[in-house]
């Protein structure tokens, strides 16, 4: 999957909100009084433990927001997997603009950071198998297109977006449809020709419904590896399989070894660690 | 400390916001389809990890904003805590409602849940001392106010919310201005009657001179136990001290146990895990 | 495909600003001059040619946006084929509140009914046949799934509402990728799995490469009939198909006679005509 | 009558608009999939049938948020009449940014162009005459601005903007004011000096009536064009004259030889279709 | 000229960003630490000096928007004239919502209630002539509408709202065309039939030419009392007449005295100061 | 205090908000009639009374909104005091913008000079005493940063900029608190280190136990100047002292003489008579 960052057009408002939410009304009042407005500055953005890079964009766009005149150079783009101490860029421009940016331009690199960094290392974990790390849409309110974007960054692939781009029938609309077969025809007679299906099914017995009604793809959400293992002989050929549920680093690879396709996991966009960068003297 | 939820005006947006980048422009296609308009539904927000709750009231802003008809019932306000299993919520209205809010409010709940667990936890550990923990500005972007809040509700305290309601003097601003001492006749010269001054020092050396020109606070980075006791004798009486650099709830105890007044930590807001908090039926 | 209007969350924003930008910044200097406020008045939206209805919740969100006093009681709902002189709704309130609402709710609902009738004539066209009629991209600045949603109205089914919810390579990318192949392979090395891939082919021969590196749809872009009919019978149970390109209602028959899947008319958005429709006296 | 585009301050945020509500969360994945980073490519716009064009500046603007970086040539700015085939604009930039943008670019350019077209044809219906073309406040909600400039660019003249830009006082305001004269009187009272007044009247009874008050225009709505020929004679020199209510082309020659100041239609704005204009090849 | 206050779509925007200026990110920390959540109150709107009042509604919609359960109840609406003492409103609900909204509130009220009381005593200067006291659109950015309004409180008429619903001529303008003429015919062939025209002139051959080339209504800048008679002795019946410059109350009855249909003053909207209103216990 | 101006962050929303609240939807149709769009104009911002200078950076901004291509040269930066006929700046650019930017950019630049003008009369009837001269926050809705800056540009302080950056305990919050004691005691409990608390005493009774409890600054509301310098006695080396009520350029000298380290001033702010600044020929 090729890596290019989402369009100014959707994250500006958010960085721009970010910096506003940060700077408040009377501005940063420490930097304003201390540092001298016609004083310039270079400064290295370093990471102070090893992970994989995303956001860089984002930072830019924070420092630039600030100040046209900030510059940055980027030398470990995003995707890149990095060591402790590593330099991913150098800004120089006015002190004052890379002294207010560094937090919200940070928090951003950061965050995004340890998203990619998460993902990578359950990409990681099921190396050598079929099966793609994919995100959920636990995602930070706000954040989500920057989220997903990260998840592509640490070689995942991207879920859905939203409520919208595909069907996903879980078991709470199975259960007000009245079964599986129910939902299915209903979705299949409401959505357009480019919508894919997908449903989430608990038992061999539902998913041998949903085959035959003819589906894109089923989650098997919460099975054991047996099951699983067995799931996805039933299904091959016919639905991309995706399996979901207690996926952590120890229990994913075994999960991968049953040939299911995607293993879907939410931690990685709603509880991973940011990853620690600074800003430091050149 | 009151535990007070921010005003509808602060975080109404956000939460528009995140339900927009959740029902993009075709809304929820699988519900749409499948639920009928006119069911309505009863379903219990239960928790399946210990913790300590926040954002029920942005839960319940993000379900009324799908639908003014949602009606939730707090069992466990803001601030409890909670054990496996416990109901915090009840909520009931049109079940497609309940279920195209579902992912936003419980992507806002069980984000901030994280965040006053994390809190609760640090606290927790720095029992018994005079040691306040307290945050950072290390928060997500678009977040701060609904984080701070988070961290209320865990029994901490909130530091600055942004650049400019105090001046906080860090390393990179007694480069920039040639010293501790000018950094501090600057920011005093600059700022209004009502701002407080707090100023980052490595050494004691550094702290005695900021002590004599006259501070409110003093941030001790990174210092070893033994120094941040000698600095918190100096300081007594003087400027509040906070302490910060790899707390974690292992090394927390002993820094509380050298009499500092506070200690910040910026993973509580920026690398807490999510509370795993689910809506299933009453 | 069941009918439902989009939500409230994604149309309010366009009837706000529909309606700010009719009452300016002095407001409606006309009826606030001539008639008092504390008159009421109930009115009538009748139609005056025949056509299918679209678009009354936003003509009601724009009335009581206005006033939150004004009431519509509907009584022939979106998707309802009318004939002259039909009443569709009914509304009462502050006189004031339904003459300045008048034009802007109007405007909503002739404009929607109007895609609405356009699109049913084209169902009503290809009627007997398996073909759906789809709407494309070429819709109305700022009100897409508003179109989309009338194109529904109307019997239509919906293409992409946008750029990111499925693939559709057009001979753009084809020319710049050097060829079909590099195209499909490139897309589906880098979408996820809920994406669908279409592919518009101008021969048989593309064709026939599209189908066997294996897409979900294909695009037959201004084929002659007897082309359109081979392509069908080549693409039967490997993909969808869909015929574009100078759709009109008298060449729309013999076109779904080919057994086509799909039928695109960019003009049913973005070139019918208003649905005429006013607001009288009960 | 000079042909000026509204300021960028107007027509950016919906241009911003439409290009968000294209790009959606993910942004073009066909285009971001299949095609390099670095390539450019230069295009030209071409008209596929005979019209005048308006939006030119709009579709540059289109382009350029989607990057900087392109740039447009403009060949036949808007106003001009042009022939199948003609070229009125080249762009060239990253070839990307000319694939996401397209879209948005083109349906204001034809959309707007459509507009400029229908304008033009009625222009040309009276050409010979006193009468002049105007457009009424039935247009696309939040492109009244924009389509209020298209109609300029055909030829015909602005009727109000709004609502608070000059007083219309209409057959609903007679008849809840109780009368022309009560009508007026009040309108007189309420508004300021540099605001108009023009009033609907029936029949010649009320022409007299409200030409005894002063107004500075009369509207002589769906009258046949005999009464329609006294109408005129008896307003001469006090107000303008202004026909409304079924023009057509075929209707507007010989309302036009009436002698009548104006001639407004709704259709030219709601109802006319877009003006077939393609991205090609240069 | 009959008091109508701005529709609640134009003035909301302001009161809710006025109010997000005052709460910031944490809120209220006074009111939320002291006051207890169900605590309710009654408070009076004094006036504590003579004047006119103007901005009840949009008072209201502050409280309100802190807290929909605030109640206000009117005793002396916007236009009346009140003296020191007088209660013009009485509100009730949380007492927190009262506290937090009060600043806000009182912003709004007294500025406006400022405008319409220099406004007033302007009227008050030139009664019995026929002069209109009007204001200009030298208003504060952001509050147009609601500045506008508060002149006809006060008993003034509204010149233009903005550049674009009249024309008016300037010094600058004729400089640039080249001398009245041109300016005047550039102008009326470029505007629709429902704009007016006025145009300022210094002199009195100025005058007689704008006269003979026919306008709505001329501008008589810092003409003196003498050469001003003999201007509107030339201009009556041929066009409104509108003095300005060096308007104040000591200054207008001699202005007015010479029969002059307008009298236009920036400072009612620029420079009036505050009235003096508070928030009392009941 | 040094004198920066905010972040564009801050105030271009504002400035972008005036100018569409002037051009309106048509725009500036007497410039866009008259002056030819290639004609370029240089013209000199001069004032035509003594004063303060504020603002010129918005007045930029207003002008590069309307045109990137205006260039503004400032002679006399902001907090500079001027004399009638002096030229604080010059603009050259397209006639067209200079005209249309004209009104928007004077408008902000004239009220902004006010404030600092009427705080720098202030300050100046306090010379030679300790007394600071500062704001409140009776400021106008929308504006309250760039009016805090403008006191500043005055040679005043700033007071808090909202509800959320200090404790400020008035008696309202005294009442519903049921005592000074019980008001300061909830606010220490409720703040964060950073927070500084402010409490308004009416006698010297109230003001010994508020100090007695500790706080940051006392407002001494409406005292006698004898009991002020009592006031001010007692606090010495306790809290700092702000004397407020009924505060104008006679009565300052003597309360500045009782020794008050702050006298606050709402009319600085809320009812400052704008400064004569006109855009003249260069």
């Amino acid at each position: 999957m090729t890596l290019n960052p989402p369009s100014l057009l959707i994250y500006e408002p958010l960085v721009r909100t970010a910096l506003i939410e940060d700077i408040g009304r009377a501005g940063d009042i420490t930097t304003d009084a201390i540092v001298p407005a016609d004083q310039r500055n270079s400064l290295a953005l370093r990471v102070r433990q090893p992970g994989v890079i995303a956001g860089l964009e984002m930072a830019r766009c924070a420092f630039q927001l600030v100040s046209p005149m900030v510059r940055m150079e980027i030398e470990r783009p995003d995707g890149s997997t990095v060591s402790t101490g590593d330099t991913i860029a150098t800004i120089n421009g006015p002190a004052r603009a890379l002294l207010t940016g560094e937090r919200t331009a940070l928090n951003l690199l950061c965050h995004l950071s340890g998203v990619a960094t998460a993902t990578a290392s359950l990409v990681s974990a099921v190396k050598g198998t079929r099966a793609q790390i994919v995100c959920t849409r636990k995602t930070t309110p706000g954040l989500r297109a920057l989220e997903k974007y990260a998840v592509r960054a640490g070689g995942g692939s991207n879920h859905r977006f939203g409520l919208d781009d595909a069907v996903l029938i879980k078991d709470n609309h199975i259960a007000l449809a009245g079964g599986v077969r129910a939902a299915i025809e209903r979705a299949k007679a409401h959505v357009g020709h480019l919508v894919k299906i997908e449903v989430e099914v608990d038992t061999l017995a539902q998913l041998e419904e949903a085959l035959a009604l003819g589906v894109d793809a089923v989650l098997l959400d919460n099975m054991m590896v047996e099951d699983l293992k067995q799931a996805v002989s039933i299904a091959r050929g016919k639905a991309i399989t995706e399996a979901s549920g207690r996926i952590t680093i120890a229990t994913a690879p075994a999960i991968a070894a049953t040939g299911v396709d995607l293993i879907s996991a939410g931690w990685i966009t709603h509880s991973s660690a940011a990853l620690d960068i600074g800003l430091d003297s050149v």
